[in-house]
């Protein structure tokens, strides 16, 4: 059997999220619908995690098996000609047999970016914002977040885990005009932790919440005391690094 | 009567071009109709100039007269709130009485941009090529662009002006390993001409015309030797300058 690893490009705007879901328009579902009808086999995908639904992807990887003796490039060329103009197959590769796209990930990197104006060309890619926030608290924020910490409380408590320790590589916001960008690398994220990060730095800056309790809502291990999860649009899994 | 400046931007896709056409979805259109909506009287908007079916603009700029006294803040927000999402004012001010979006315009900025892989994000507002080109042919056939010249070659048939001479002020191209991106700066442009010199660049640094001839083909003034029309959705009018 082949092992081929995908890297797909996606518009989350009108999927329900990459996660196979019977009924909905899923990134999963739709590659294995395609990739099983083009290799006339039944094809089961793995990403390297879940995206949710209105969450893009310029970089996500998955990996799947076939005993199919077709060229690469049709499955970069063939499957994109079968996908529709919202998903994309950037590159496929052959993988070792052990491949798993999820269990080898060593590390994974997200943007989330924030617009402060109606922007038709930017608005499906950023949460737009009606007020400015302090960007020297959300840089302070993010130097808070670097390192390895238990992000309980930034994990949606529908989190399926056994620990929710993460170690943050790297962490830091960067400011233009048109647009705020958060980056942030992790061995690990938890279930809508990148959004309610953002979202919490944003209270934060906004004055909304003390930036001085953020240590403090990290230590205490409680959802509820941290801030609202950020918009969906806004974000967008970058790359996935093995 | 006031008259007011608004910068407007929109994702070309869904609209048949900036101008008014009875029966299609035209930026102007659907600007004179919500604006006439909101202030209780015919509003007729002037543009800087029309962009095509396709093509996007983020600086786009239009001027309108009006008797009613509302704060600009209206013609913003208020006017935002009844635009669609593929189309939104940027900023709105008050203009001397004089002031014509398009005789006072003193020069316009294009960008053209080329990407070489689908890609779900970008592909909107991008010519996606199959085939790499020679960026050393591209860089110096847009600076054989810089200057004055007479652009009648690079004119569609259709337009109705008394001459063709252009002063372009900027030309050139930036490359990235994601996105080739031509940008060109003149006093005023024809018809088409953004797109046929960024297909007759293409064509000459595929191989496929000689750019040899780029020269003679300016001073001879015919379309017929230009190269083919570059695709629409590359194309964003990024600023209009007074």
């Amino acid at each position: 059997m082949r092992n081929i690893k995908l890297t797909i490009e996606y518009d989350g705007t009108d999927f329900a999220g990459w996660q196979f879901q019977p009924g909905q328009r899923t990134v999963q579902g739709l590659l294995e619908a395609k990739l099983s009808s083009m290799l006339e086999e039944k094809i089961s995908i793995l990403g390297s995690g879940r995206t949710d639904a209105g969450v893009h992807a310029v970089g996500q990887v998955a990996n799947f098996k076939t005993s199919r003796d077709i060229p690469l490039r049709a499955f970069e060329d063939g499957l994109n000609s079968l996908l529709p103009h919202d998903a994309a197959v950037i590159k496929a590769e052959e993988a070792a047999e052990k491949f798993h796209a999820r269990f080898d990930a060593k590390s994974r990197r997200y943007r989330y970016q924030i617009i402060f104006r109606r922007s038709p060309l930017k608005e499906r890619f950023a949460w737009r914002m009606l007020y400015k926030a302090d960007p020297a608290i959300l840089q302070y924020l993010a130097a808070q977040i670097s390192g390895q910490h238990d992000f309980t409380s930034f994990s949606s408590t529908q989190a399926e885990v056994n620990n929710f320790i993460c170690l943050i590589e790297k962490a830091g916001w960067t400011f233009t005009d048109d647009m705020w960008t958060f980056e942030i690398k992790a061995n690990r994220f938890l279930h809508n932790m990148v959004r309610i990060l953002v979202g919490t730095m944003i209270d934060m800056a906004r004055g909304q919440m003390d930036h001085n309790d953020f240590e403090k809502i990290l230590t205490v291990k409680d959802r509820t005391l941290a801030g609202k999860t950020a918009p969906a649009c806004g974000l967008c899994l970058m790359e996935v690094l093995y």
